[in-house]
């Protein structure tokens, strides 16, 4: 065995390990770009031209990492990857308008299944309100699909991970644990209850959850796909503030209740660090009203470390506490 | 088996009729998007705000497919498949300025190969003028890289593959062939000539072409990645006129006239069906002077059918004579 670090493989090193490398080398190519605005290492990437700017961002999901064709239908498939990466230009405040679409598949591929991953595709992008914008089609050894996502949002609007403020309210609009829960169900080899399932499957995003926060004069946003607390540190980390989130102002779903339950499981743990909901969660300036939809779940309070405290407890552990998660993460 | 057509797999279908399907898609979902110039099937999709626009285009590159890693270097993989996309965007007489890339690796991938790829494609996109705009990175079972590249242009002059005239001169910019003759190289497990294997390693993109080009007065533009007849093919279509080639006034490049004599093949072969050159052929109003760079090789007859003439015989078949080249072709 070598010790050279550049030998270390993936497996070892972790995807976020690449992820990094990769983001890194996104902030050494910021040379003279005027038209950036927000380089890419949040939800996206914001490129202006006059007074409009366009906000960017990729994903990649692959089969039996983000996806199982045993556990979810070509259509299902198809508006997960539209849904998860569409809702990363809406927690910049945009308005997503299109995506351009690459897939690679096995040659054992049916025209059927490719039919209908694309019907699920076109359908939520469509409810999206975005247009498909270019595709490739590519032989692979496993399904892998990667998406752009496009938006818009007025120059100098959008909004970072980076802007919450000491006294901000926390608020969340959307489903957080449902999808980690549905997860669970399903790596049980059960199909029930559809609620959480249908969660995992296929997230419910409101599209225009980001363009409202904004209105209300949001100071951050991301949506949740790691997880509430491990995306709020992102929150945390890039604005240098503390973020303090009280349980008890959170709602658990009743079919979550009896699925944990039934499973041993604590529910707030499923909606604390479980992932792929994609409910957007914000920061807003106090004493102004939340945005429709929106509820507040906790706030910000000075600290320049950057931690997320639950109940007044450290929670920097959060994502631990579902191992194998990640892999399901997008 | 079954009859029903909507179990032909992909192997059945072939690439392009996956390709056609998404590209129907794309052509339904052109609702009402006002700031749509130009929709997909392109190069690229076109997108207007005021005065500017993006234009965008998305690639997928499989491993055994478009690349292997016994035959490039992570590097050559990288400078590869960042010049390739941005080619597409310059072929539409835009200006490359930024890339999203998205890969997925193996967990056997090491760091180093991670880190060298990475650096071909930040040394690509930066000649080419590009930063990178964002990215992601997921497990996968073999190595798959997709990569989104963005251009600007002035609104309303994009260059498409439907504008050529009949009386327009056709002109191309850079080598055809050489990366075809490299593969060959390759395939036959010899590496060398190295000016033909270093050819299709990493394709040779004059990045300026396509602005000289559009600035010419270019009436249509594409650039060769399937093959030069191939590609004329679709302006051919697009624009409802014949092409003529005249091979007379083709150069063949010394080591390609070699190496195809020691192979027994014909070099014309190469360069009118090869692709992977990534030159640009563009059609040029009659008696205007060529930009810088191109060179005449036919001219634009009226053909509402769109055929595409070699010393006047048909050569609709010509992406034929090299079967299996398709699988290299991005």
């Amino acid at each position: 065995m070598s010790s050279d670090p550049s030998s270390a493989t993936l497996a070892a090193l972790g995807e976020s390990g690449l992820v990094a490398k990769i983001l890194a080398r996104i902030g050494e190519s910021q040379v003279e770009s005027s038209s950036i605005e927000i380089a890419a290492g949040d939800d996206a990437a914001v490129m202006g031209t006059s007074g409009s700017s366009f906000v960017l961002s990729v994903d990649m999901y692959a089969e039996g990492k983000h996806f199982r064709t045993d556990w979810s239908t070509a259509i299902e498939i198809g508006r997960r990857c539209a849904a998860a990466s569409l809702a990363d230009v809406c927690s910049m405040g945009a308005v997503p308008v299109g995506a351009l679409l690459a897939i690679g598949l096995p040659a054992s591929t049916t025209s059927h299944w490719a039919d209908e991953f694309m019907a699920g595709f076109m359908q939520e992008i469509g409810d999206a309100g975005s247009i498909l914008l270019g595709g490739d089609v590519s032989g692979c050894e496993s399904i892998v699909i990667s998406v752009t996502a496009l938006g818009t949002v007025v120059s100098g609007t959008a909004i970072t991970r980076g802007g919450a403020r000491a006294g901000d309210i926390i608020g969340i609009c959307g489903r957080s644990g449902m999808a980690a829960g549905g997860l669970r169900v399903l790596q049980r080899g059960l199909r029930s209850p559809r609620a959480l399932v249908d969660a995992f499957r296929v997230p419910e995003i409101d599209y225009t959850a980001g363009t409202r926060a904004a209105k209300s004069g949001a100071t951050s946003m991301i949506d949740i796909s790691d997880g509430l607390v491990a995306d709020l540190q992102h929150i945390a980390r890039e604005s240098g503030v503390g973020i303090e989130i009280d349980t008890k102002k959170i709602v658990v779903p009743v079919e979550l209740g009896t699925t944990a339950a039934a499973f041993g499981a604590d529910p707030m743990a499923w909606i604390l660090a479980g992932g792929d909901d994609h409910a957007f969660v914000a920061t807003f300036p106090p004493k102004k009203r939340l945005p429709t939809g929106f509820a507040e779940i906790g706030k910000v309070v000075p600290d320049p470390i950057g931690e997320v405290l639950v109940d007044g407890v450290l929670y920097r552990d959060a994502y631990e506490v579902s191992p194998g998660f990640q892999h399901f993460s997008s």
